[in-house]
């Protein structure tokens, strides 16, 4: 069974915390097992750690006060979102209180004319482009859950389309945060670039709220394009349609999505959603731009195609055509689990530099044989990221073992090919032996920073950072 | 005159690291006043602090044995590229030792397949572009400056291209420095992206040497667009020309480029340059794409600046012309020099949501008038930043107040419109009030991860934040 290190609890500091909290936000405070548990609940087999108590707050004067009675009692408090995380960064490993911050979900501002808004944490990515729609805007980072806004800032999520439009380090431009103290900071003002000072938004982007917990978000949008079309094609192999990609950025086709998608994961595509798509390896791309130019990046990726042994380029302009092909796409997770259904989806995230990832995505596909285990493969493959999901059975003690094993190797295949073992899930639990791994003796300076900004380690203890 | 604070200096710590550097380092150590003059040599109206030597390492290692050094005996040591930095980033106000990178001036790998480089700290951007236009690539981010591209990642430099390609902090994948401790850092590895752990590339790009040397920088590079084009516009007014700008950004026109250039900037170019542009206020474009998409942009803008009053509208589509198009904005600072010869020109650098760009440039120039000071602007209108360049006559006391006076509204107003007093000269000693009145508690938090990195705050001591 995968371990999730238990820290040592402030029981005296809790017992405080909670009773001043309780007091203060009535049936906003709760304590029942069912919504502790589903606090703590991980997606992935790293087991539950609940929080002691979950607070619902709704506005940020009321998440620094829950912050300052934490604080001052030494309680850990761990911000949760949509708990769609992947790494167990919802775990309370030594206990605390849980900030659920979905009551937090208000668009504050658009402003067209600058291409930015002003959001709650708890907006979600598709409430937040469904808000922003008639305004002709849309946000452009899709992770696919339909995470909250904070926790994919918290995470430095990306997903399909960071090819074009960059992570969320890219598009926040600035963040308002309570800090460990209590305190609330704004980390940048509106405008588009600046030279003051650290980088306080990129330090708290990805800091997986061990560091702050953000309050309100300063989001770049970005102009719903004149032309969307989208486009497939088949390729022999994983690692042809890895060449491929290669050769799609190597060119400087501008793609908005280049997903690779292997034949496990399309026959698992084909019986989820009932289609009939060929069953062997698949580019899914989609293009954004003008009437002229998304036609010009199809025919230009429909030339490196046939260059890179890809057959069967389907193009697709309307509406209908493109959702029918990227319907598939977004089902990937309930597809693939269908596959061996009763087993538990493990999900890599390794990422390396792209004219590695024919060779790092061809050997993870082998490595499964290998192993004997099941794991379709789907992948932004344009940032030379992709997802192993791995199926496993965990009554199975040497399966899980070997998937254990699987995980390992890969995350120290891509560190040794100049790549990292987290290209957008974070370190969280899971991976904070690969952290070191990559970084070395840079994470004792991203330790340092922890214990000056967060001398009692309230935030989001056991996070990121070697113990 | 304008003050530059000095701080305390450690006498006996100075006098031991300077013996033992000159041992080791034999000529490569230099100590002449020439030299530390040079070396703390402003490019504006902050008095010269000179450090008390200067050091030219070759390697990652020699900078790490001379911060090492001056960590034993608690000694300032300035990082120092090309000296182009304007807000007295290389000043030594406690004395110390300075690092003049100029000899690790090495392109250490370019890997055209993952559009990216490896170079060390002294490279400057127009050596790297000269390195890498045979393989058909080239770096985006252009100060104007042939700057170091070290010294472009410590004050998170951008400039005329950055509407298209973002700024240093886009640009920069991963960093090699040496910490304040004497170890040597790397902040990531090669992927595009990386959610593994706090982000110190982030931390480092911006910090002005304030944190740590950089060593070594992995860049992220672009394919020279297949056709670029260029265009000029003349507009009524700044105002007018600013609303042009503000539409363009709104219609989502991916300019590579687009420059404001007001009145007296024009008529400094047309002396200078010996041109006959128009002496009105003028838009400079450039359009990156391919054949077709930089055709569709040009006619795009040409729409847009007919229905917002430009005149004069012409493009150009072959090398010449396009260059004899930007030889005068490349030639701004001598132009501007020259209006008015034997004073000295103050930049300042304000930048501000793009919907409030009308109204902030148009203040800036009416408060010219108001304040009798002369002050040709120039910017880089699509990120909402401009430069007012103020020529002052040093030995006219009131004139240099009034200029004080000046410097300290604009940043003000920018501040109050939800922008920032620097878009990308940093803050160095100049601009350390307007940090603390822009980000308010947020230096608090800047001040504790100094104090946390840097203990004896021997870096570039003096910069960026509140003493």
């Amino acid at each position: 069974m995968i371990e999730a290190l238990a820290l040592p609890r402030n029981e005296d500091g809790i017992s405080a915390a909670l009773g001043i909290l309780k007091q203060r936000f009535g049936d906003r405070f709760q304590t029942g097992q069912a919504i502790r548990d589903q606090h703590g609940h991980t997606t992935t087999w790293i087991p539950t750690q609940a929080p002691d108590a979950v607070v619902f707050p709704d506005s940020t004067e009321e998440v620094a006060e829950i912050v300052k009675t934490c604080a001052e009692y030494r309680v850990p408090v761990i911000a949760y979102g949509t708990g769609t995380s992947l790494e167990g960064h919802v775990n309370a490993p030594a206990g605390g209180v849980c900030i659920d911050l979905t009551q937090m979900d208000k668009v504050l501002a658009v402003n067209a004319g600058d291409l930015d808004c002003r959001v709650q944490p708890g907006v979600t990515r598709e409430d937040l482009n469904t808000h922003l729609r008639d305004q002709g805007l849309f946000f452009p980072i899709d992770p696919g859950a339909n995470a909250s806004l904070g926790g994919m800032a918290a995470t430095r999520a990306s997903g399909t389309n960071a090819v074009r439009y960059g992570t969320m380090k890219d598009n926040v431009i600035a963040l308002e945060a309570v800090m460990p103290d209590g305190t609330v900071i704004r980390t940048g003002q509106r405008a588009r670039k600046s030279s003051a000072g650290y980088d306080l938004t990129r330090l708290l982007v990805g800091a997986e709220g061990t560091l702050g917990i953000i309050t309100e978000l300063t989001l770049r949008l970005q102009g719903i394009p004149e032309a969307i079309s989208a486009a497939r094609c088949s390729f022999p192999s994983v690692r042809d349609a890895a060449e491929a990609v290669m050769a799609v950025i190597q060119y400087g086709v501008p793609v908005a999505r280049i997903e690779l998608v292997d034949t496990l994961a399309i026959k698992a595509f084909n019986a989820y959603s009932k289609l009939d798509l060929p069953e062997t390896c698949m580019l899914l791309l989609e293009f954004h731009g003008s009437e002229a130019g998304v036609v010009e990046q199809a025919e230009t990726f429909g030339e490196i195609a046939k260059e890179t042994g890809g057959t069967g380029y389907q193009a697709a302009t309307t509406p209908e055509e493109r959702n029918r092909l990227w319907k598939a796409r977004h089902d990937a997770y309930w597809a693939i689990r269908q596959l061996r259904p009763g087993t538990m989806g493990i999900s890599t995230d390794v990422c390396v530099p792209i004219s590695r990832l024919a060779e790092c995505v061809g050997q993870a596909r082998d490595k499964l044989d290998e192993l004997g285990l099941i794991g379709p493969i789907v992948g932004h493959a344009g940032d030379g990221n992709f997802h192993v999901a791995l199926l496993i059975d965990m009554e199975d003690a040497d399966e899980v073992a070997r998937a254990e094993t699987y995980v390992g190797w890969l995350n120290e295949l891509a560190i040794s090919m100049d790549g990292t073992c987290t290209g957008e899930h974070g370190i969280g639990q899971g991976k904070k032996p690969y952290l070191v791994k990559e970084l070395g003796p840079a994470t004792r300076f991203m330790s340092a920073i922890k214990v000056a900004l967060d001398p009692d380690n309230i935030m989001n203890p056991g996070k990121i950072l070697p113990d």
